[in-house]
């Protein structure tokens, strides 16, 4: 049985999955759930996740959810397929692609989501954007970014002088946020405005751009 | 070589760590950071860790930060030591790790650290804890505990009936929580409470607890 994935073209946590994916060159079937419609928050979607959020994976008998799970299992189950996102070979290598991917997770993320969703979430559900969270989060961001340029000017990618998860796991937040004014952040360093350039026109990632709008259909 | 950990204590990440190596009945030394003195911003340590913070591991000539990085890299480096914490041979048991790790860094821990914060830290430094701010995240963390008195009352532990890294990570901000008025989010839900009283009596834990205290020494 193919891998299903229940999800959303234009959800960031969906995007982070199907890059995966495409890193791999694995066959799967994208079921879409209907947020606007609330999908997600009933039964049938709370059964597979009861935190009633895309994306889930069915893959056989085994349902996962939270997108970083989701990536995780694929990388190391499908380990020799496709591109290497966990550098499987090399314990130390590997072992970088794990700090990244909890830094991504414990520094990059909290600070990135509040800015994308006030500048292009917000005025969706009618609410103007909120500059004191904008700007109390654009501080935080700064001051991880400041790091990275530092690593990215001594390694190409985060882990190292190969791509990975870690990189993988920054592209559909930062895809939005290329979309604010709040690139600059980005833009302003130039080792992460390379790395960005980079890690974004990857064909895996770039199939994908074309339907990440956050525009109600 | 020995594993170098470089931490505190008292420091709820390093005990994370900590944790980790005694259900692995791993030998290791522990290097005390000073936090009151501020050397975790100093140039040595971080070469170590850009980001300033511990727990820090060196083993042979790897060095890894953030605590869940850490722990993910020991319970796979040393799968066949000690207790398995990771399911490494069973995909779909591993996988199940995978998404409630997830669940944690994702759904808990941003929940559980103001609160903590607030009740212990912030009285240190001076100030009374905002109540404001606990209660916003009390609900935040209420919502996920009723998933988790859910997700209890059909498996013995998050990731299913069996103790897993997943468990593990909750363990030392729930520890204090405990000492907070907060604690009744935990004590009010049996099959959580029940969980929080396994899990925390396992040996490998209580041999830290003593040290687990956030008071200026
Ligand atoms: N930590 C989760 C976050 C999932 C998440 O935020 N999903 C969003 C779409 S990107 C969602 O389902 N939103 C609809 C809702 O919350 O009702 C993950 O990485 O999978
Ligand atoms: N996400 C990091 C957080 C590390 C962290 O917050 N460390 C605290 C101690 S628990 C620290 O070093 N605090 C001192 C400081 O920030 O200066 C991890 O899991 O390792």
């Amino acid at each position: 049985m193919a891998l299903k994935l229940y999800g959303a073209a234009m959800s960031t946590c969906t995007c982070r999955v199907l890059t995966c994916f495409h890193e791999k060159s694995l066959d799967f079937e994208l079921v879409p759930v209907d947020l606007y419609a609330g999908e997600q928050k009933q039964p049938p979607f709370l059964a597979k996740n009861p935190f009633g959020q895309i994306p889930v994976l069915e893959d056989d008998d085994i349902t996962l959810f939270e997108s970083r799970a989701i990536t995780s299992y694929v990388a190391e189950k499908f380990k020799g397929t496709g591109y290497d996102l966990i550098r499987h070979e090399n314990l130390k290598e590997a072992a970088m692609v794990k700090v990244w991917t909890e830094v991504e997770s414990h520094r990059y993320n909290p600070a990135i989501v509040p800015i994308v969703f006030q500048f292009l979430v917000a005025p969706l559900q009618g609410n103007s954007p909120d500059q004191t969270i904008i700007d109390a989060n654009l501080e935080k961001l700064a001051k991880v970014l400041d790091i990275y340029e530092a690593r990215l000017s001594s390694t190409k990618y985060l882990a190292g002088d190969f791509y990975s998860l870690a990189d993988l796991h920054h592209l559909p937040y930062t895809f939005y946020l290329m979309k604010t004014p709040a690139a600059s952040v980005v833009n302003e360093r130039p080792h992460v405005k390379a790395w960005w350039e980079d890690i974004s026109s990857r064909p895996a990632f770039k199939k994908l751009t074309e339907g990440m709008n956050y525009v109600r259909k």
